[in-house]
């Protein structure tokens, strides 16, 4: 039933995290979900997804209304704009297409303040390449806390409660009233199908630091040691010789960098987050096993700079990002990105 | 053809290093060796062994004079004593049973000055527990530059010449005289095939920490990141992020710990050392893909407790140490040693 008071929605990336934000944007009644997918396409425009999910049940062959793989590009189809691009891809900015030549067709040129951006991803300083290439547009952070996974294509597992905290990133141009509005309005939008969690919060630093801690720590070490985030905790003094000591290592960097003070017990919270019998891989050590591109820059390299910048000494997370580098090379290499000598 | 100046040698381990050994002191003609093996003992005993080596050619369906799937106790078989007896084995203390176990028997109870081990292993500080457990026998050090391998059971692929070090470990009682005629005597035991080239070498501790560079550091880098020492020299950064700073920490800590002032080129010699065109896998990384157990105790632990010791800092050999004993965790759990809550 479209209107002019529904919401056009487009997200980007249809793999665990965006099929269940599909599934709350158009749950809400309000908003029609135009969802791009890749690896998956096939399989949900022929079947639709096979959903388990512990927020809305079972849901068998559902569909947002509408599927594509390929981002519209609105200026040559003749679309309406978006109001919302919610980017839900991996964010891999060492890869080309990076985010930013993947969300370009999708926003009007020269109408860059009509759409916002929500880039559901995690790490720090994601917003800058955005800043610079659409300097009108404003750009939300949801920093999402749920757990899912996709074991084959097209199903979804959701074991975890969406929990969503949503806020502007600091833009150096936009009114912050504005800027503090569409984060708020996202957030009805995103809850009012009533089923998830879905929260404003403005002090966007803290929470990306704050999940940081996990994702900076206990993914590169799950994803090089392969053990997965139940077992780190079991194998012999891996919490005190390797989790702890790069997780103080973040939390002194939030601090140093970004004046972010992470409550006393992030560290012991963020170790414990996942159920230790559930056994869970962090995505980056699925990605790996998938034979995907890792998030390292993102997760790892870019709150190492911003600590070494400030002055923080980061041994752990220097050799960790260095290994991730090369693991990354590896799948390069695999991928036939990169040519050796025979 | 035995005879009373034949000498008896044990060979315990028949893997790429000790049938290569076996061969050596076979082929001089004035030995009779027996070879202990394990996973490959069904078809040694059976076929033999074939071998296809850079400095013996092809030698199809080689045997020793014998072989033997246990360690011979030498007491209660009523064998005569070994005048060697050469440890080509994986060290792992963290695993049983340990080297000290599987040599015991074959020592004679009460006469331990009799027989000469020599340790063909890697690492440091492997000497020590012969020490303290036969406190009377005189441990000679064996350092291998040889490249080979064992591509499936019995197949042994020998690329690169053996190039063995012999000395004498410092020893608290023993006189160092009697020390060095018994590793010069190896020496000429083993080289009087006249088709390897090992060399009687005093500074055994020199040998070692230089060894170090390579195995405490392309070693576990290569494991952790599934590069092979040609990969790691050309992805991105990782001489300069990793292999280089590790090698520098070893440099540093043979200095402080141990007096040993290793060659200015050193590491560049040892990042050159394999070719670059065979990509070679570091013997942790073929082991780790083999699912056995990784020697980092004495290639990585030791090297770092030492160097600690002394006040150097060794940051990146720190992570590595720990990355290196979560994956041994890992293959533990694999192999049964460890129980999980499910």
């Amino acid at each position: 039933m479209p209107g002019i008071l529904r919401n056009n929605i487009l997200v980007i990336g249809g793999g665990s995290v965006g099929a269940i934000a599909a599934v709350n944007i158009e749950l809400g009644g309000v908003s029609d979900v135009t969802l791009v997918l890749r690896s998956n396409y096939d399989v949900v425009n022929e079947k639709g997804y096979d959903i388990e999910s512990c927020d809305h049940g079972n849901l068998k062959g559902w569909r947002p209304s509408k599927v594509r793989n390929t981002v519209p590009n609105v200026s040559e189809e003749g679309l309406p704009y978006y109001n919302y691009i919610v980017v839900a891809t991996k964010n891999i900015p060492d890869i080309s297409p990076t985010v930013i030549d993947l969300v370009s067709p999708a926003l009007r040129i020269g109408n860059r303040t009509e759409t916002t951006i929500v880039l559901l991803q995690n790490g720090l300083n994601i917003e800058k390449p955005f800043l610079t290439s659409f300097p009108d547009t404003i750009i939300l952070s949801g920093v999402s806390l749920i757990g899912s996974a996709e074991p084959s294509p097209g199903h979804i597992v959701q074991d975890e409660p969406d929990r969503l905290l949503i806020g502007a990133f600091p833009h150096p141009s936009a009114n912050v009233l504005i800027a503090e509005a569409l984060a708020k309005s996202f957030v009805v939008m995103y809850s009012s199908g009533r089923k998830t969690d879905c929260t404003y919060s403005p002090n966007v630093l803290h929470d990306r630091w704050r999940k940081l801690v996990y994702n900076a720590c206990l993914n590169p070490i799950c994803t090089i040691t392969g053990l997965d985030s139940g077992r780190i905790r079991l194998a012999d003094g891996a919490l005190n010789g390797l989790v702890r000591p790069a997780m103080r290592e973040i939390v002194r960097a939030a601090r140093a960098a970004a004046g972010v003070d992470l409550a006393g017990d992030v560290i012991e919270t963020m170790i414990n987050v996942d159920p230790l019998e559930s056994y869970l891989k962090p995505s980056m050590q699925q990605d790996v096993e998938k034979g995907n591109y890792i998030e390292f820059e993102n997760l790892l390299g870019e709150p190492l700079r911003e600590g070494r910048r400030a002055g923080v000494e980061m041994p752990t997370l220097e050799v960790l990002y260095q290994l991730a580098k090369a693991v990354q090379w590896r799948i390069k290499e695999r991928r036939g990105l990169v040519d050796i000598p025979t």
